[in-house]
Order: structure tokens, then C-alpha cells, then sequence
């Protein structure tokens, strides 16, 4: 599914909040006649308040069978207009949206420019001062590989492991649009951290923080070496990735 | 100047609602320290609720001198993000953003799908059925000319005179992005016009009216001829026009 996550207070439910979990559930248990035991719906990732999505994934047990095109049809006729279901698969019992992923691509646009632009407010992350793409191009290679991340998680994370794997990062500048975009595809991220990241990088093409820094900040391992946190406007989760074929199908496309 | 529209009820002030001019009005008179004597300011067009504009035009006197540059900036900082000021010109006492003017352009996005695309809910006019470009592209040059528009105005036009001069009328399909995007560019345009133009074009492409209608809908003279309104998210005021020559070389560009 995609949402544009402006509107809603990230995906996971909370009590009195807006947000994409809440209407997707409604939308499911309203197609499925408001059984006596609510459908659950999980996730494959949760989004913070403000992150889109243009392919999150999530799964639930419907109590009778409904066709995937019928379910395509009938939840998007059901979901608010910044939501969208774009494929439906029926898939066995024992898949599990968040368990069985083995990969998640993320997209971060930075528009770099003294004011805010109108359209792009919602849509990406505004950073006031110019960055320099070459010396964020030199620094990703830094990223790629088997790290412990504990610099680049935000202190709510849950996580006890903070190793994950980044498969490949990396960055290109649209100049007409003064925008930089990044593309990060890994095993998995920790909480916030490719907006940490993306902080991270645009401070090194600032020429505020060293092109070889990473390595430190990696070995450090303290969150307060890397402070800063990209906004969640310009985060998009792109894709989730549930076969080793397909996850490399992409790394070589990349 | 240019604003998205989607949370603005237009551009014209209105008693105990967000306009664009009154966000306006209110930056250039903190800019200008609250005169006595407040600023007013002149806008080139009124836009309507959900409308948007990259080249709104705005005059107005300041009671004492600031230069363009520090007049964006001033306005930059003070103005709400979802609007902009992009240029600045000092121009002769005798301006009038609105009464000078020689030409306007309008930009409009139509989505065509099923269900309403998140990302693009705000900034396109959402079609249900599948127009075909040919039929439409055939109908435009009879929209090109002087014509009485009176098929083609709102009924809450203030206007006596329906008769406006269009100098181009194009339309182009991104199949990928499932658009169908139309440009204009006249004299100026009646209340709603290039959305009842748009809504007209696109009952053309549907098939839901002759392709060699709009003779006859123009000679008519009725606006129940016409009935629908493109939606007021798919358009977009491209540009104002105050010479001639500009005005020219842009279509000549085109």
C-alpha cells in the first residue's frame, strides 16, 4: 500500500491519533462485515508521523475468502484519499508481513533552498544550506556492510540487536530542483535511522563534518556523536522485499 | 509569488477564513511595521479554494523604500510555507497588477484512474474513466480565438462582458503517470472558465460528447450546456503577462 503520511500520526495505532494502521483496520473489518472477533492487520514496518510509503506492506486473515482483486477494490473504496492499496496477493498462512522480510528499500528527498517551496513542504526535508553532492557520494561507501548502528538509532528504538546490514546507499543530486535524493536498501533499519543518516550525510556535503567520518561515528557508537535527525517529510518507504530474488534482481538493477 | 492552495479558501480575503491575500497582507504590513495606514495589496487574479498558482502576481505601495531583494527576503521569512515569494521588482507608481495585465496562462492536471492516487490528491483534478488524448487534442483549436464564453462561466461571475480571446490551447497524456496535463493562455479567463473547459475537454476524450461539440456549445450561450467543473486541485495559475513581447515569445515557445 502507499499513504502520503502528512495527515496521520505515523502507522502504528494509538489511542486518540490518526493513524494508518487505525484506517486500514477500519477499512478491513468494515470489507469483512464487522466480525465478532476484529481482523488484525500487521505491518511490515512501522512509519513515523509525516513518513510516506509507497510500499508498505501488511497482512491479515480474512474469516471468509474474498478474491484479491475483491479485496483491492473493496478496501480502496473503503480507505481515506491519502491511502492506497496497490496490489493485493493471497499468500499461505504462514507469511507474516513484518517476520518474513528479507529486505526494505527507503527514498529521502532533501530540498536544499533558504525558504521552504510550497509543493515540496509536505514532500520532502528542508535544509537551509547548500550540501555538496560529491562528498556525500564519497562518504556512502562508509555505510554499505555489516555495522553496529548504535550512533544512528533514536533513543525510543526497542531494539536490543542494533547490527543490520545496508546492502547499498546511495545519492544523486536533481540540481534544477535543488534537491538531493537518497536510496538506502538493507537488511533492516533501526528506529530513525536513515533520517539520522540522511542528517549525517547532509552535514558532511555541508563541509561541517569530515567525508571520512563515518568509520568513527560507527565505532563510537553513541547516538550523540550524530545528533541531528532528517525531517520525517521527506522519508519514503519504498519497498519491502520478502524474496532473496527479488531483493537481488534489484541490487543489480541499482 | 507562488502558494499551494490546498488549505487556503482562495486567494480573495473572506471574514473568518485562511485567503492567500489576507496571509499576504498581513506579511507586507509586519514587513512595512504596521503602518497607520495599512497596505493594501492588489492581486492579478482571484484563484479559488484549492487552486494553485506558480505565478501569481501581487502589487502594492510601501510607505517607504526597501529594496526588491530585501522585500523577498522580508516576505520570505515572514510569510506561512505554503506560499512563497519568488521574485521581487520595484515597478512605476502607476502599476496595477491586475488592470495591466495582457495575458494570463493556466496549467491543469487531470488523474485518471479509478481511485484517487495519495500523492496526487491535492494537486490534480481526479477522473474516473479513461479519456483519450486524440479526441481532445482534435477538439482544441476550436476553443482558440475570441469567443463569448458565456457556456463557459460560473454562475457567481461578476463579469457583463463574456467575450475572451484564447491564444493557445494544448494537451498532453503522461501514460505513465496516468495525467492528461492542458495549458492555456489568453486575455484573460471568466470565473471557472478553465475548469468548465477542462470538464467539457474531458467528456470529449470520454466519448461522452462529439469531438466537434464545442461550436455549438460555444454558440448556445448557456452555461447549462456545459454543467461540469473540473476540480478546483488540478489547476494551477502558471503566469501573468504585463508585455507584450513576453507574452509572444512564450507563444512562439510553445
Amino acid at each position: 500500500m502507499a499513504y502520503d503520511g502528512t495527515n496521520f500520526a505515523g502507522f502504528q495505532r494509538q489511542p486518540g491519533q490518526r493513524t494508518v494502521e487505525q484506517v486500514f483496520s477500519k477499512a478491513v473489518n468494515k470489507m469483512a462485515k464487522d466480525p465478532a472477533e476484529p481482523v488484525v492487520v500487521f505491518g511490515a514496518g512501522r512509519t513515523d508521523a509525516g513518513v510516506h510509503a509507497f510500499g508498505q506492506t501488511v497482512h491479515f486473515d480474512l474469516p471468509y475468502e474474498i478474491n484479491a482483486e475483491g479485496v483491492r477494490r473493496g478496501l480502496n473504496s473503503l480507505l481515506p484519499v491519502d491511502t492506497i492499496v496497490k496490489t493485493v496477493a493471497i499468500v499461505p498462512q504462514s507469511f507474516h508481513a513484518r517476520y518474513d522480510t528479507v529486505g526494505k528499500r527507503y527514498w529521502y528527498r532533501a530540498y536544499q533552498n533558504e525558504f521552504v517551496d510550497p509543493f515540496k513542504r509536505n514532500y520532502t526535508g528542508h535544509f537551509k544550506f547548500h550540501a555538496d553532492i560529491e562528498r556525500i557520494q564519497q562518504a556512502l561507501p562508509d555505510l554499505v556492510g555489516k555495522h553496529d548502528f548504535t550512533t544512528f538509532v533514536a533513543s525510543g528504538s526497542q531494539a536490543h540487536d542494533h547490527v543490520r546490514e545496508i546492502f547499498s546507499a546511495e545519492a544523486w543530486a536533481l540540481p534544477n530542483e535543488d534537491e538531493i535524493q537518497f536510496e538506502f536498501c538493507g537488511s533492516g533499519f533501526l528506529y530513525n535511522q536513515v533520517r539520522i543518516m540522511v542528517a549525517v550525510l547532509m552535514e558532511i556535503g555541508q563541509g561541517r563534518r569530515a567525508v571520512d567520518c563515518i568509520p568513527q561515528l560507527l565505532a563510537a557508537k553513541n547516538r550523540e556523536q550524530a545528533r541531528g535527525t532528517a525531517p520525517a517529510s521527506g522519508l519514503y518507504m519504498k519497498k519491502v522485499y520478502y524474496e532473496q530474488s527479488e531483493l537481488q534482481a534489484d541490487l543489480n538493477n541499482h
